[in-house]
């Protein structure tokens, strides 16, 4: 299905910029529709509401696809909410702003963020938190905060938002703290994989873990987030970089990651956190654990050195687990923290990290390794599912 | 039975100089021994044989009792090790030095420490840890790293040491890397105490802990650890100290160190965290165990805010204990850490405990519940086990 742009978008250069005929309108565009847990998405045309007050509309010009799209597309862990517009890496373009919205006008260049800062909440007041209390993200919202409503309908029905962002839509609403208002410069077509793994893993390295040079690191789980983790410890000067993964196939794409030793925990009889601290003379100085296995929370826990080594845990685990160690591998002064989308807060924090692919300090070319056209979003899916993509965007003008 | 002093020793004003008449000589001085686990010590005549390469030897002008002295005293938990000399708290003057000790002199005033700092290992080297490889607390050891040797008998019997240190003997002999040299200004009679408990408890908040001015700490058991790490919370400018303690006995005395509330978890029928939680608004910035119990461990952590607390483990657990909590706690931005001795690096820290003494930002007086002479040291014991004292002062020149 081939819609019309709205009428008054006007391009300039490679970036469009709205010049009002639609802001405060309705505006029909093309987005991909999860009717049904785990089916194909559909191309369909729906209709985006205005924003209402504290509200941005964006244009997304490129998203990307993330496990926790497929992990609530699959809807086997949890109550499903369809049908709903999934998506929630991207970067795009204000295309109106609605009510109360001063720090963000038609034409800023953004990244939408799963999760918000409200700068109102004790945990925005915080400078430790990024877990703002009013725009924390809640998976099981399909609605917004500020009337309970969705912005999607298809014919007068309403389509569900996911975690604020929505991104596999042409244009969506969301609110103005869940934006980041990045460097126009910066090329939407890369950056926008930070809005969400790439951030996650390279802050959980470089805000909580904090290894210094020369230090030793161990990454468990190298997806992305743990590729974004290992990226985030080769910024960081570290001078091993031990990945930790059951499939061996990982290690040579993690090569570029800056990881240098692979451990299968497969490989031995003894456990990995064993084999960590007899190949580092008793431990890593830092550890980043990014598959969620509680199993593997408690290896890269056990497997920091006694006197300094900081264990961080990034992956999600389910609900009944429960992390258990002898409380001396505490008392012998190791640390254990659990950061959330790498302590970044959205707004402050979200650009400074663009600005570290503007000078080439991160890398993030590295991470993409397919781009579809938005006709072909499926194929997205079938790559992740395939484990053959670390990042595919999607360009939503294809 | 009264000994007589070694016959150089010359008194000068409150301090004592040991001239060098006993430098390279064994010194017969009184010591308290316990022969067997659980009986009263008994004051005996024994001999102390001169430092050896890297040892000094101290005169111990006032000793204090500890908990830990009377775990291995009750010797419940562990192989018994007697006949030995306890004692781990104490203030005295250096007698003399082995070979090879350059950095004290015989008059230096000094702190034994249970823990020592040798300088040269990775934890001596790193910025992060305190946990000496080669001087690291050893309860099981009764004798000297250097030879292997007690440097205690009587009649040619050895005596067991106690975790290097043995301060319940006028004079002992420990490892020059167990001695931390302090200002010769500061009354030994008090500052005694900071070689042991109060520094691991004000240690535990004021260089693990780390509250900020205002912020809200929970104290978890209101011994004198606890207390000291109460007085920590007070000296960081905390606005509210709650104390957590099955003695509600406690919160009299705790009222002096700062301590503004009190729980005890008998009075309600739920956990302790979520009574602590709905205090605060969802948690304390911070939070100190100082029990040992595995289940005040597990409350101490879910008791801290998430978004930013910082849980602290002083207290040594069973060694049979398991530490547990569902892995969300940690993932919403908590932090869980363990510290030993509070994170003092012996030699190169203790001085600056003191000199907190001696600016009367540290309050260490109001510890001081008790005096015995040595004499009468059994009294401590008692005084310990009743629960009446928090610190009871050992004057050895009595």
């Amino acid at each position: 299905m081939k819609l019309k742009e709205p009428k008054t978008v006007l391009r300039v250069s490679s970036f469009i910029i709205n010049m009002s005929g639609t802001a405060g309108q309705v505006i029909r565009c093309k987005a991909a529709v999860a009717w049904e847990a785990g089916k194909p998405l559909v191309i369909e045309e729906v209709e985006v509401a205005p924003p209402q007050k504290n509200e941005v509309r964006l244009k997304i010009l490129f998203t990307s696809l993330c496990h926790t799209d497929v992990y609530f597309w699959e809807a086997k862990g949890q109550t499903p909410l369809f049908p709903r517009i999934f998506g929630h890496e991207a970067g795009g373009i204000v295309e109106s702003v609605g009510e109360g919205v001063t720090d963000l006008q038609p034409g800023d260049h953004v990244l939408p963020v799963f999760t918000g800062e409200c700068k109102e909440c004790p945990h925005c007041h915080s400078e430790e938190s990024n877990m703002c209390d009013l725009l924390r993200i809640n998976t099981d919202r399909g609605v917004m905060i500020n009337d309970g409503q969705s912005r999607f309908s298809i014919k007068g029905k309403p389509i569900y938002h996911f975690v604020g962002t929505s991104t596999f839509s042409e244009y969506t609403v969301t609110h103005v703290g869940c934006v980041a208002k990045i460097n126009p410069a910066a090329p939407l077509d890369k950056v926008c994989v930070l809005s969400c793994g790439i951030s996650t893993g390279f802050g959980a390295t470089v805000n909580v873990a904090k290894p210094k040079k020369g230090q030793s690191v161990a990454i468990f789980g190298l997806g992305a987030v743990g590729l974004a983790a290992a990226e985030g410890a080769r910024v960081s000067g570290a001078s091993r970089i031990i990945g930790v993964d059951l499939n061996p196939s990982r290690f040579n794409e993690a090569k570029k990651f800056g990881v240098t030793e692979f451990v299968n925990p497969k490989d031995y009889d003894k456990p990995v956190q064993q084999v960590i601290a007899d190949m580092t003379n008793g431990g890593v100085d830092r550890s980043v654990e990014c598959t969620g296995s509680v199993q593997a929370m408690i290896s890269a826990f056990e497997c920091v050195h006694d006197g300094w080594g900081v264990a961080v845990l990034v992956g999600v685990p389910n609900k009944d687990d429960a992390f258990k160690t002898h409380p001396m591998n505490l008392l012998n002064e190791r640390t254990l923290k659990g950061t959330f989308f790498g302590n970044y807060k959205p707004r402050s924090d979200l650009p400074s990290v663009v600005e570290k692919y503007m000078n080439k300090e991160l890398e993030v070319e590295k991470f993409i390794t397919h781009t579809v056209p938005f006709s072909e979003i499926n194929k997205a899916f079938d790559l992740m599912l395939a484990g053959e993509s670390i990042r595919c965007i999607i360009r939503m003008d294809g």
